[in-house]
């Protein structure tokens, strides 16, 4: 199906049927089309991404100098992503926090563990839903499209998880970090035998707490610096 | 720059940098990679949208004949669009019903208004986000994308309209619908003289509030009957 | 029993009884009364409602010629209700969105449904509390007042429905609609069952949701707008 | 104006125009009215209050002898109200319960103070419709209308005290007392500062708060206890 | 175990370990210790409870003589517990209001009642946990560390009773008294079955109901007044 | 002053003073006092902190072999502070975990910053505060009371940090980490120059989130896990 959507809007009524009863005023609006329309063009926002690249975040702070470990780091993000996602950029003010966040990310998203890189990074956005986190929606979401293979799968869990149609397991585990992330005080024996009932072990609730917890705190980073994504994770997998 | 997304996954370090101090055992479950991961493969999430063209709600409520008005919009509709949006499909079990909808969605919508389309359907987003509702998130996310031909200001309204680089008359118009949508009790003369001071006219406060209005009904229609959006919305205008 | 509540105050102890023990202070500012009181006497709130039967919203919107069916509409509220209704004049600077909203009103709250004409006004009076709406309660309580024919009901629904005697259909009506007032992100098919084995075909549900979110955005226009109930609900079916 | 409210239904179009286009199917069913309504009629909710005189609360507990002061207390209540308010009949199960509450409400809202009787009252419904209190609403509402000789305010005081058209004074008393009731970890020296910027001396910064304090008791003892108000309250000072 | 809290931060790591990769500046900055940090030191902050004996609340409002009754109540308050707790005296500036005040409190927190003195002391302290109230926290936790001789159970008080390893019985009281303090209006039959199905009585739940109730009060007006503690609270009963 | 808690409550009025009216069979239950008690004595909670060294977290994780660099800061630990903190146990079933914990904690806590010692522990409790962790709040409470050699400080960052008599700088900081921590999503440039405006450089704005974002993380692994404080902490610098 060929679509030209620059052409036409993409709300469904593109041009009013005639259908109301004394809509004849309505009507002469429509004709007539745009020259009425009395609001000024948007211009503005026109490329609401175009400086994301470039100013990372609000906070005015000078790049250190990458250890020899960092700089091979960011050399292989370039290589194999085609650029070093901006939280590592914002990071890099300072070496021993870049290392600090380097290390507990990959351990918490890469490491071997009872849960999927998939379900890993469904925590992540489900959280950062919750959280309402632009970065973290951005670049984890494209990560879910990417690692599910499935471009709508990361829409399902950027806007609502519950709207999405999961096992038993992996609802149990959304529910569990959304409710960690919205009442942590709430979370009780209850909530874990949910978990254990669903099939997970210990170990693995300890990983589900903690990639929860952790996007908590990015969210929160993120926000507080009004950190931007990088503009290639837009396009990522959305077909 | 050629991207594979297929073969590597998007989020940033798909493989560990050697970077920490004793993560032997760790580096070990990475270099085996994917045959160590315990976790199932997530084939159940995969096409998370397959059905979402033809099971439209939760509803079981047969279709009513349409009207004579209502099958000229549908074939409408279908010409301009590529298909029928789901939401009138969900209507068209009783034609007052269906009647009565597109006459106050076309009015509000497409009606010569002081707000531009793309800023209605920015306030449509907002709304929409504030109340998570996946149906009219991705709808109305790929309006804005389009009408703003801006791929991003769509995940922008659908992420947090907080984070996005507007004008102080859209920045205005959004708070004021974002906190009507949370908080309508407080409403008060001060928030419409905010509006007033940003430009808008009593007319256009109207126009704000009616909009912001009805899709605080759709978002909770949509979600009471779990409206599934139709799938190609969510390729709209992502470039 | 004759009562003459203008003579003396509604609140229960009138004068104090002479129960406690060193309340002579007290006891003399009872004594001497009124004059003792320091605050100046509130006329300015006296008839809180003078103004609402003419300045009807606070915007200025020139009304607009009512068109053939609307005057004939204006017309027979006025014969048989006594006046029109101020959401009606409200809406009355434009034909198109004044008939919109008629058709869809009426569909909803009038025609034939699993729900009686009752249950719909319980419905939106629940819903207006949420959402604490003046007008809304104003005026649908005292359509739930007269068409259950009980004075009491009403305000049950203004005030807090879960203190009601409700038998377990219109319960768990109550309990949907708002839930789905508060929280529409929350709703799930556990939510469409509870209803399903109270009674309610799916056609119901629709209708249940239609209603509750009509009266989320009408709640959100009233508020908006400031808009004020016609004086008159407030006498009817008082006894 | 002769209304006759019991042969129509208050909301507005109690019989439908002619208005919308393909309503044929519609219409019959206006046409046929009643008969073709297929919900069941709601005698269960008939007589909302038949019990609340009899059964005050839900708990089982068998009253105490009344002290000689509480009998006096309890006869010039009669007397001068023509009924026993029910929130002592429910304390009466023990004396000194009942001694305590009595002293405790006579001087807050009955000794001199900087704040009228009505003021105090409006704060009391103010703080019971934060709380959605029935007999508190009911009770107090009551009182708010007599002592304003105003049928309507004691309306907006239970629905939204934020649509009453109230002076800076009455306005500054009731956002403290509100956002004390929702918020107390919040108030800090600006808020008492905005009392007093509106007049008000230290002595009655401490009445408006013990006022609102003495009812987020009440509203509490009244909701935990599902007590009823008194009926006779709602048809107080109705006109 | 001798410790010396003085000399050393309590914080767990009080010299880095030399564990990280690249921490070299970092280290450095450790070994130079507190003269590199940039920070001034919070002298301010020291003795945060210095006025807290003489300055009770933000209001200015002077004592009244005390009547004979009240003169011997504090007169047994200082001999039994060595001072005068700062709430009475901030209630005296007026005697009627301090009788009815100290009339309910004892009767609610001394009277024979199924509750223990301690149940209803842990009923206080979750109730001003929920409403962070300073004042009722450092007075009513140091009540509970002492009438449990546990000076552990009354920071879980504090803090957050779901910690407490409760019985079933103790747990389902304070579920209640907190459901009531955050959300009165969903208080129903069920609620109060629960407390029945623990083993209370309805007198029992009466109690449970007024000590919530009751602390609900004085949490706002010690929020309202900024009351503060008598500092002699904060050590009793630590060890 | 020689205080004997054991032998009465430390509520403030041990025994009734005879002030109420007819308080006879009151008076008779205080008379005949604790025996007429039908409440349990709550031997249950008894020790409520037993068994919180021994059985840290409801997960069942076997300890992993320590890491010479962790044996090391285990070592030291004990040294200094005469245990090893729950938390670091929690996380010694795993050593890359352990690792980026102590890494990152170390790093935030203790390496230098324009933020105090003090003042990041007073933002890890006023964050706690607010998530209700039971852990972190003993853990951290304790630390402020010895950093700040006051013992009332790190209680009003526990109970309410806006009670604290704090300077602008500090009350700035706390106010924007606890909004971080609640509504991070609503986090604004004029948040951050707030900040500024206080005296704070970007680097210790960065600083202030990334301690406020590391607690938000630490609290729900705590509160997911059911963490439990060393008992130690209880005592530490009570005086």
């Amino acid at each position: 199906m060929p679509q030209k959507p620059a052409k036409r809007p993409a709300s469904f009524p593109p041009s009013p049927p005639s259908l109301t009863l004394s809509r004849k005023r309505a009507r002469e609006g429509w004709v007539k089309g745009e020259e009425r329309e009395r609001a000024p063009s948007s211009t503005k926002t026109k490329e609401a991404a175009r400086d994301d690249d470039t100013a990372i975040t609000a906070l005015k702070l000078p790049g250190a100098e990458l250890t020899a470990a960092m700089q091979a780091y960011f050399d292989k993000c370039t290589e194999k992503l085609g650029f070093v996602p901006n939280v590592l950029k914002a990071y890099a003010f300072d070496m021993p926090k870049l290392e600090a966040f380097v290390a507990m990310y990959n351990d918490l998203m890469l490491a071997p563990s009872g849960l999927s890189k998939l379900e890993r990074e469904m925590i992540a956005v489900a959280v950062s839903s919750h959280n309402r986190c632009y970065y973290c929606l951005v670049a984890h979401g494209a990560a879910v499209r990417s690692l599910a293979d499935d471009p709508v799968l990361g829409e399902l869990m950027v806007m609502n998880y519950r709207a999405a149609r999961l096992d038993r397991r992996q609802r149990a585990m959304l529910d569990f970090a959304v409710k960690l992330t919205a009442k942590p005080w709430e979370i009780e024996e209850a909530d874990r035998n949910a978990l254990r009932e669903a099939g997970f072990a210990d170990r693995d609730i300890w990983d589900i707490a903690a990639v929860a917890g952790f996007f908590n705190m990015s969210n929160r980073l993120a926000s507080a610096t009004d950190m931007r994504p990088n503009s290639a994770y837009h396009r990522q997998k959305r077909e």
